[in-house]
C-alpha cells in the first residue's frame, strides 16, 4: 500500500511536515529545526492525530537535540527535561504523545549513555522505532479488522468521524487504515464522512485522503449521521481514539459520543480502532481522562468569518468520552477486544 | 413582550423583510413588490422558519396581487393560481406554507367576491389574520409550556436546535418563544445553542435573538450536545417543527433526530413546540413527509470557503424526521400532547 504523501519526514537536523491546516486546498510542507516552532505547530494543529503526535514528538526532540550544539551530558539532560515538558503540555488528551515521551525518558534517564553523541544516536533510533512500530501497528489493525470483522461481504458502508488516517498516524491510519486496507484487498467500500466541526478534520482531511486513494465517499455534516443511519444500511461506525482507559472508555474527537449513542439506537456496530500506545491503564475509567479545551474562536468563527454574535459564550471541548458500553469492540494490532476491556 | 426587530412588515404595496442570511453581522432590510423576488428570497433563506413562511406567503401574494394592475376577476384568479404554485414549490417540507395557501385558496375559489378590489381586500384581511393568529399561537404555546412544564424551578437549562424564534414565526417564536417567555416571567434560563450546520441558523440567528433579549446562552457545535447532556443538568431539549404527521412524527431541521436519540439516552425530556398549522393529518406517519434536499454547496463550502476536496459527493437533506416515540410531548397553542399523538 503506497502512500501518496508524507505527513512527516525526519532528517537528522530537520523535520518536514505537511501543514494540515491548509488542506484540502493547499498542500504545503514546512521545515522545522527547533522545538519551539514544533510545539507551536502542534498547538495550531498543523500536525494532529494522537499516534502521529507521538511520532512527531519523538522526531522533534531528536532534531532539536541534534541542533542544540550542547556538548556536555548534564546540560543535554537538562535541556531534554525542558523540551519534553514543552511537548507534553501541547495536547493533554493524546495518550500516544506521553507514551513517546516515556520511551525517550527511558533512554535519557537510565544513565546508560556517557557521551552526547551516543545519546543523540539512541534517541534517533528510538524515534525511528516509534514510527516503525506505529506504521506496523496500523497495518496489523487493518488486517485484524479485515480478517475478523469485514471479510464476509463484497461491499461495506461506513461512517467515519474526524481523521484517523495517514494524516493522524505513522502509517495508513487506524480506523481509516481499516477502510483503505479493505479497498486495497478488493472490497467495495463507501464512506460517509462526518465533516467534524469545529475544525473539519473530516471534510478537509479524511475526504482528502479518501480522494487521494480513490475511495468513494460522501461528506455529511455531523448532524446528518442520524438520518444516514436511519436511511441506509451502514455496516459500522469506525473511529480512532486519543486515549483509552483501563475499562475501555475511549476519548476521541468531540462528536464521537453522540455518534456511538445514535449507532446503538440503530443497531449499527461501533468500533474504536487504536494501537496499544493509546491505552492508559493508569486510568480506571473515562472520567479520569483529561479533556483538552480549545479556543472559543474555533466555534464562533469559521476560518475568518464570524458565525455568532460578538462576545457569545461558547464551550469548546476538543474531545468527548464514549463509555465502553456503547463500543462494540476495540480493534488493536494485537487483536479485537470486546467490552468491558479485558486487561492483559 | 417587546420585539426589538421585525422579520417581516406588510404594507399594501410592499413587503419589508430582514435578510436573515446576513445575520448576525449585518442587519439589512429589503423591500419586495413582486412574487418573483419573494420566491427567490425564500429559496435563499432570506426568510425561513415554517410559520414565518406561512405569513410571508400570505403577505407576499397579497402585495403581488395589489401591484398586479389586473382589472378582471378571471385574470386575477388565473394569476393567483400561477403565483400560489410558485410559493408552494419553494420549500416542500414546511407545512405552514401550504396551510396559508389553503386559507387563501378558500378566499379565491369560493366565488364569493365579484370585484378585484374586494378580492384584494379579502386576501389582505386573511393574510393579516394568519399573522395575527400565529403571533397569538406563539404566546399561547409559551404560556402552556410555562404553566404546565416549567413552573417549578427557578432556573432552567435548555438545548436548542436551529432557530424557532421571532425570526421563524409571526410572533415570539415556538420553542425559542417558550424560553423568552420564561425569561420574561422572571425565570433564570440558560440556553445551549446548537450552531446547526450547514447554515448555522443556531449560532447566527438563535444566538442573535437571545443576545437581543439579554438571555444567557452558550454556542456549541452540533457535535457537542452529547457531551453537554452528559456533563450538565439539562432540563429539556426544545425544538420547533416544519411538519408533523398524524401520529406525532415530526420533521424539523437536520440534526433534530440525533438530538432526540441522545436526549433519550440521557433521560432528558425532548419537546417539540409548534402551532396547529404545522400538523398535516393527511399523513399517517413521518415517512410520508416530503424532505427537501438542498444544494451540495451548502455542505462542502462554508460561505465562500472550500471545506472539502473539489467534486466531493455530499448529501444535503435539510430536515430529518423524529419518530413520536422519541418525543416527550408536543406543545401547541391548544395544549400539550403526549405521544402517540391523540388526534382530535
Amino acid at each position: 500500500m503506497q502512500q501518496t504523501f508524507k505527513p512527516i519526514s525526519y532528517q537528522d537536523h530537520e523535520l518536514r511536515i505537511l501543514n494540515q491546516t491548509k488542506l484540502p486546498t493547499i498542500e504545503q510542507y514546512e521545515n522545522y529545526r527547533d522545538y519551539f516552532d514544533m510545539v507551536d505547530a502542534i498547538r495550531h494543529l498543523k500536525v494532529r492525530g494522537a499516534p502521529l503526535l507521538g511520532v512527531m514528538t519523538a522526531y522533534g526532540i531528536s532534531v532539536t537535540l541534534n541542533n542544540s550544539g550542547i556538548k556536555s551530558m548534564d546540560e543535554m539532560v537538562e535541556y531534554y527535561k525542558k523540551i519534553r515538558q514543552e511537548f507534553y503540555q501541547t495536547r493533554p488528551t493524546a495518550r500516544n504523545l506521553s507514551y513517546a515521551l516515556q520511551r525517550l525518558d527511558r533512554i535519557v534517564f537510565t544513565g546508560k549513555y556517557q557521551e552526547v553523541i551516543q545519546l543523540q544516536s539512541a534517541i534517533k533510533e528510538e524515534a525511528l522505532a516509534i514510527h516503525r512500530e506505529d506504521k506496523q501497528a496500523c497495518l496489523d489493525m487493518a488486517k485484524n479488522a479485515y480478517e475478523k470483522l469485514f471479510y464476509k461481504k463484497d461491499h461495506y458502508n461506513f461512517i467515519s468521524h474526524c481523521n484517523a488516517g495517514s494524516l493522524a498516524t505513522g502509517g495508513i491510519g487506524t480506523s481509516l487504515g481499516v477502510i483503505k486496507y479493505l479497498h486495497h484487498m478488493g472490497k467495495s467500500v463507501h464512506v460517509y464522512v462526518d465533516e467534524t466541526r469545529p475544525l473539519l478534520q473530516g471534510s478537509r482531511l479524511t475526504a482528502w485522503e479518501l480522494s487521494k486513494n480513490r475511495i468513494p465517499y460522501t461528506v455529511i455534516t455531523d448532524s446528518m449521521a442520524g438520518m444516514i443511519m436511519s436511511k441506509y444500511e451502514i455496516d459500522a461506525v469506525l473511529v480512532g481514539a486519543d486515549r483509552i482507559a483501563a475499562n475501555g472508555d475511549s476519548a476521541n474527537k468531540i462528536g464521537t459520543l453522540p455518534l456511538s449513542i445514535i449507532a446503538r439506537h440503530f443497531n449499527v456496530p461501533f468500533y474504536v480502532v487504536a494501537p496499544h500506545t493509546t491505552f492508559d491503564l493508569t486510568l480506571k475509567e473515562g472520567g479520569e481522562i483529561p479533556i483538552e479545551k480549545r479556543s472559543e474562536r474555533e466555534v464562533i468563527r469559521f476560518m475568518d468569518i464570524e458565525t455568532a454574535p460578538l462576545r457569545s459564550a461558547t464551550e469548546n471541548y476538543a474531545f468527548d468520552v464514549t463509555p465502553y458500553q456503547l463500543i462494540t469492540g476495540i480493534v488493536t494490532e494485537k487483536g479485537i477486544y470486546s467490552m468491558p476491556l479485558n486487561q492483559k
